[in-house]
């Protein structure tokens, strides 16, 4: 059995080691376009050799496709064009109804199975690829009822063997508003908050001998690199707006009470906003 | 030698095991006017009795401030009213300008020590409090020429003995500053970020199934305690104010940039934010 790769990045490089290192693919193939990234890959041990888009659908069962989100869509009504009915293509994007929308007529639909599984470093290329990634990560499957049901199964099986757990079922639609929520914002607000401290840095020297745990864990997705995030931001333009209002409105309540030394309705604020315990541990 | 901490828990608690785990102070005993937190703090071994403040006073070498900041100016001054020529006190508060402005005048002021370790969590209370808490991480010393050398020397020393690397020695308004942009701002981000999930969760089921390592590592600080946070802010309100501005400004060129579909405006701010990387590793 083979597994082809698309796009040996964090993610798909890690996926493809946790194929390999689970015992569910012999044969891991890949293809990069970067011939830097494509060289490292077979370096690391990732994959075993790199191929052309079309060698990989022809030799490989499953197609997996960890590209950048503005990619995904087209790439994968080409793979569903030449896809014959032993094979899966997946993809492992983070936004989800551009993606589904552009194949949702297509014949063989059924043999598409959309998944995200929510894990992901602020590091990036083939270097970043880790063992064990999605061991305990929650994965979403969405639309399913749109994949053939022998598909879903096999990928479903895929996941469990990784480790992947809980399996959320959700449509592509309800997908994007939640990651909007839970994940795109946080990037946009450390993107933010670099920006703000590195525009004060110019001025006032020294301030980051102080930079401790809490900065640093803001701060950190501000690595993240825009290849992957600027295409889900723009994919995602609406339910991304929506929470950005919604944040910059809770910031400015917060400026205002403070301007006005309103310091019971910070309290409040605060105590409100520690209710996020109940949904984090 | 005998250390009193004024204030048991998360940072007090964790002081008082790193003095007794380095061999520093024979005895530990502890203030504490929270009856709950006085009983727990006994009970976890942290401090060996608890005393009155006259009687810490009478009976410590080294005083320890690590109340919340609204009390800290007030308690110094009292302190330095009766303490002797070879005690020391000390405060392990967020904010210095107000402190060391309240008792600049006082004829004991050699005797006081202005620190903030850079360490603390999104939790609090006696149980918060941790083993090696302090072990490489930065400290600052604020307005040290005010301090007795002798007594700047002896808090120096404690501080290496306990692991914390490097000191950094500041004027309390550089320090408040520098801890509003690394700090504080943080934190806000945070508490702003959780009201907007939460928010938005009344309207959304299960937009919590989905919550990864991004939202958790943004959204952490939003668990820490108001009691510690509010006075933080409103003591720092103006440095406070002007990052938060500041923040609020790049969120809004964000979000315009996004409406308007400029791509290469959001990829230069996203290089322009990676640069993070030089100073966060």
């Amino acid at each position: 059995m083979t597994a082809a790769i698309v796009g040996i990045g964090l993610i798909g490089g890690s996926f493809a080691l946790a194929l390999k290192d689970n015992g569910l693919y012999d044969t891991v193939i890949g293809v990069e376009n970067d011939p830097g990234n494509a060289s490292k890959a077979v370096e690391l041990g990732l994959v075993e050799r790199i191929v052309t888009l079309e060698q990989a659908v022809e030799q490989a069962d499953l197609i997996v496709l960890a590209v950048p989100v503005s990619v995904i869509p087209t790439l994968a009504v080409k793979l569903l064009n030449k896809v014959r009915d032993n094979q899966i293509v997946i993809d492992m994007g983070s936004t989800k109804q551009e993606l589904c929308e552009l194949i949702s007529q297509h014949p063989n639909r059924g043999r598409f199975v959309a998944t995200h599984p929510m894990w992901g470093t602020e590091y990036s290329g083939p270097e970043a690829a880790v063992k064990g990634a999605f061991k305990d990560k929650t994965v979403v499957l969405c639309d399913t009822e749109l994949s053939d049901e022998d598909a879903v199964q096999k990928i479903e099986n895929i996941y469990r063997t990784v480790g992947s757990s809980p399996i959320n079922y959700m449509s592509a639609e309800e997908h994007d508003t939640h990651t909007a929520y839970i994940s795109h914002i946080s990037h946009i607000t450390s993107f933010a908050l670099a920006l703000t401290v590195l525009e004060k840095e110019r001025e006032e020297s020294h301030i980051f001998d102080l930079a401790g745990g809490g900065f640093e864990s803001t701060v950190r997705l501000a690595k993240s690199s825009p290849e992957t995030w600027l295409p889900i931001f723009m994919q995602n333009k609406y339910n991304v707006l929506d929470v950005l209002r919604e944040h910059i409105h809770q910031l400015q309540i917060f400026r205002r009470m403070l301007e006005k030394d309103d310091t019971n309705g910070i309290k409040s604020l605060m105590e409100k906003a520690n209710q996020i315990k109940k949904i984090i541990k």
